[in-house]
């Protein structure tokens, strides 16, 4: 089975997972980089071992798990489901206490756990129990024996890993879950990261009998089935990058013609080579391209107020940084080294980065496992780009797409099947008068937030948008410096959280 | 693969299917009372062909479906998928009439059709569309090259055969023919009959976008995991019977421990194949206690205010009519010749068949995919009887439907797979604050009422509850001589709907 950096000379970035353009992590952060605790660039007094902290966040629990929900007999297969859980804080079977689960995603669970401040620092207030439940064949939740080799070898075996299943998986666990914890009457409320955010909104939608309410913190469920421009996407960090400031926008939209251009040229390629401190000699202008590209997007979806360490380490907005770094050059006058000083805000900000490699495949997060959800029913168009762009006009490359998942899966994408499955089209009217308790978060910097639900639908199904906001800033830990404006989102969000609660509380005592 | 009535001597009434003890049917009715339409006993006037009256209620179409639709790379394999439509009354896509859709259940759609008189005469008034969708893997909608015994050949090939993949194929279908149609801003609304009413309560429980409300008439989606008692199914028949006589409901009581005990005397069998006109000689008792527990249970189900040819030919009031024939006997003061007499109320109403046959397995709605489906997820338990119960006493017989279902397909029922896809439990909060547009109907005399909504959950999902009606009384043809609760409760349905209508179109203006 081909992957998609092997795809021939085609540019390779026909789609953007949340987190997963896997390629564009420096040799560096591939090696290291998930090893640290997200905040730890934050507070250096904290620098305890990753282990001793993991230990304060979760202890690590398995579930069986059944292979195929909706199929018989593949129904009786099962697989050993990874789940994390914190009772710290919980308030018990008893008390009917609450129980906050994040629902996994398309990486390693730890990894989502320990960029989820929201879920620890709110659940003393309502004495939750935390549960973060891995997404199928990520982490160490891999059906066929736990094998990834078996798991990933080919479409049939692949086959199972849909968002569908994954939501039933939920379903299933939490059920059971509450069963062996006599805590049947525990309120559920879900929350999710990136792809998780999605599933924690259909979740809401599919499953009201499982969870009270969730919490879809930038989340795009609309970036499907052209609701949304393929423009959107791009559109926005254009913006982003354009309210730091207009020159910078402008080196960085001159660049691409004049990376073309000096590839053509006589040395060219041992120009750039040398520009960028890439490690080995270009094979392909566009992988470089598309490295350059990566950095801005990730940057501007991580465009946090404080520092912080998700996809690389990465200053306090670090749009700004990289504007700075091109508005005020620190080794050299001409765009490529501009250009290089505003990357290396992302791919190197600790400073320790010898040389790139733009064709690093190295994955760790877990996170190759989207390649195939992109492949079959995650079909989000965002990479078209108006005369405007940032990056160079195209348009949204989906008979490219195609060929790739022909030939490197043997299947062809499904385009209509999220819509067809959880809706999109006209979801003001839809949900108007159907449906309860979802909060809808976005920042207004984050690219995704294009497909995201920006205005309330009804009384019960509310948006709250921050135009400083960044991709999922409200779920993150917090720091002494969150802005007041990220402070009074996460007040909100626990405002609403807590009303659900208290209603349900109420409906509960009427039950008895 | 074993056939559930090759099971041995076990009794085989494990479970009922709404409308599925295909061996109770008559020699008679299987042969030909598929071929009536269901009417015609009550208006012999109309007595034209059933050809011309199916011309006259749909045009026949197929849709390519997706075979399994959560599912890699079975969801690239396709099967044909047959709808019926008829758009005598239909506005139009400009206008953007209405689209009533009826989600079919187990057995073909034809029948169904020929029996949901309410969808006819209701359409005009909202100048709607009617389609009728079977359900996958009955009737002509088979998987697997469109053969029968390809698609019913094993467990893999049956797998198919879910009702969650049945609520795909609906949204799936309604999508694609409102695109072709240009009438994508139609209002849909879906019901169903017995399985098909769950299913479109479960419809717009899963596929809001696609439904903007449902009818869900004798909808017993409480009768899983025990949410509903086990023995609730068979004390509404007792209190149907004893609601007629109380000596009716004591003969028929009485009568189990009789037949066993002849049974065992010599030549007992001899004489209750005489009394009962048995075709042939009797080999299991149990398969005559099944028949003539049958009649009872089936015309509890069909207790309808006029004649109907439902299941089989009937008169006005057949519980009456059978204990009439019990409380005066026509043919014999004895309990064989009473039990006689009220059985052929059911079976014989004709008064053209001459014998019967308690083995006979001829399905002539083509019903036999429900023992596939009773066997993996719809784990209804409606066969416990207490002591009152006008059946003998026993305990549900779980364990017995697991030892069959291994045998039969090599698999074990899911029991608890309904209420996890779909909820079922604490329905009331559940929903209480969730959800909207759905109108449960039960009539009290139906059996299965014990596993309905009887009650209002909220403003917007209501109960209409008839202390008189029968399973899905409301949605049959109309009559003449309909009784002023049954127009009623059409007119609060049709009322309701109409509501919906006029806010969806309401919504859709706010839109533009």
């Amino acid at each position: 089975m081909k992957k998609m950096t092997e795809y021939g000379s085609t540019p390779f970035l026909f789609w953007f997972s949340f987190l997963c353009l896997l390629h564009s992590l420096p040799v560096y952060s591939a090696k290291s980089s998930h090893r640290r605790f997200p905040s730890l660039l934050i507070s250096p007094e904290e620098k305890i071992s990753l282990s001793a902290r993991q230990n304060q966040l979760y202890t690590t629990k398995y579930f069986t798990q059944v292979l195929d929900h909706f199929n018989y007999p593949k129904s009786y297969e099962t697989f050993q489901h990874r789940y994390l859980i914190n009772d710290t804080y919980w308030g018990g079977a008893k008390s009917n206490s609450p129980i906050f689960v994040y629902t996994g995603n398309e990486g390693n669970i730890e990894w989502f756990a320990e960029n989820t401040g929201f879920l620890y620092e709110t659940a003393p207030h309502f004495k939750a129990l935390i549960i973060f439940i891995e997404h199928r064949f990520y982490g160490k939740s891999l059906p066929f024996g736990g094998k990834k080799d078996v798991a990933y070898s080919n479409a049939t075996t692949l086959g199972y890993l849909s968002s569908t299943q994954a939501l039933a998986d939920y379903a299933s666990l939490i059920i059971d879950l509450k069963k062996n914890l006599t805590a049947t009457d525990s309120p559920v409320v879900v929350l999710g990261g990136s792809h998780g955010e999605m599933l924690a909104a259909w979740f809401r939608l599919k499953y009201p009998h499982v969870t009270i309410g969730a919490l879809a913190s930038s989340s795009p469920i609309l970036n499907f089935n052209n609701i949304t421009s393929p423009e959107s996407f791009n559109n926005i960090i254009t913006k982003d990058f354009m309210s730091e400031s207009e020159s910078c926008y402008k080196v960085i939209k001159g660049s691409w013609q004049q990376i073309k251009d000096t590839a053509k040229q006589h040395g060219g390629l041992e120009l750039l080579q040398k520009s960028f401190k890439l490690c080995k000699n270009i094979i392909s202008v566009d992988d470089l391209q598309n490295w350059l590209e990566s950095a801005f997007i990730y940057t501007a979806m991580t465009d946090y107020p404080t520092p912080s360490n998700f996809m690389t380490p990465v200053p306090a907005y670090p749009v700004k940084q990289m504007c700075k770094a091109i508005d005020n050059p620190a080794t050299g006058n001409d765009t490529f080294a501009k250009l290089y000083g505003a990357v290396t805000v992302y791919y190197n900000y600790s400073g320790t980065t010898t040389c790139f490699d733009p064709d690093d495949n190295s994955d760790p997060h877990d996170l190759g496992g989207w390649d195939w959800q992109a492949c079959t029913e995650m079909i989000m168009q965002t990479n078209g780009n108006d005369k405007e762009s940032i990056f160079p006009p195209s348009e949204s490359q989906y008979k490219d797409q195609v060929s790739y998942c022909k030939e490197a899966y043997g299947v062809e994408p499904r385009p209509n099947w999220i819509t067809t499955e959880f809706g999109g089209h006209d979801i003001k009217r839809v949900l108007r008068r159907y449906g309860s308790n979802i909060i809808f978060f976005n920042g207004l910097r984050d690219p995704w937030s294009g497909g995201g639900v920006l205005s309330n639908i009804s009384k019960r199904i509310v948006a709250i948008v921050a135009k400083e906001g960044a991709h999922h800033v409200d779920l993150r830990f917090k720091t002494n410096e969150d802005p007041e404006w990220l402070k009074d989102v996460r007040k909100q969000e626990v405002k609403i959280i807590a009303k659900w609660i208290s209603e349900y509380y109420h409906d509960l005592a009427d039950k008895h």
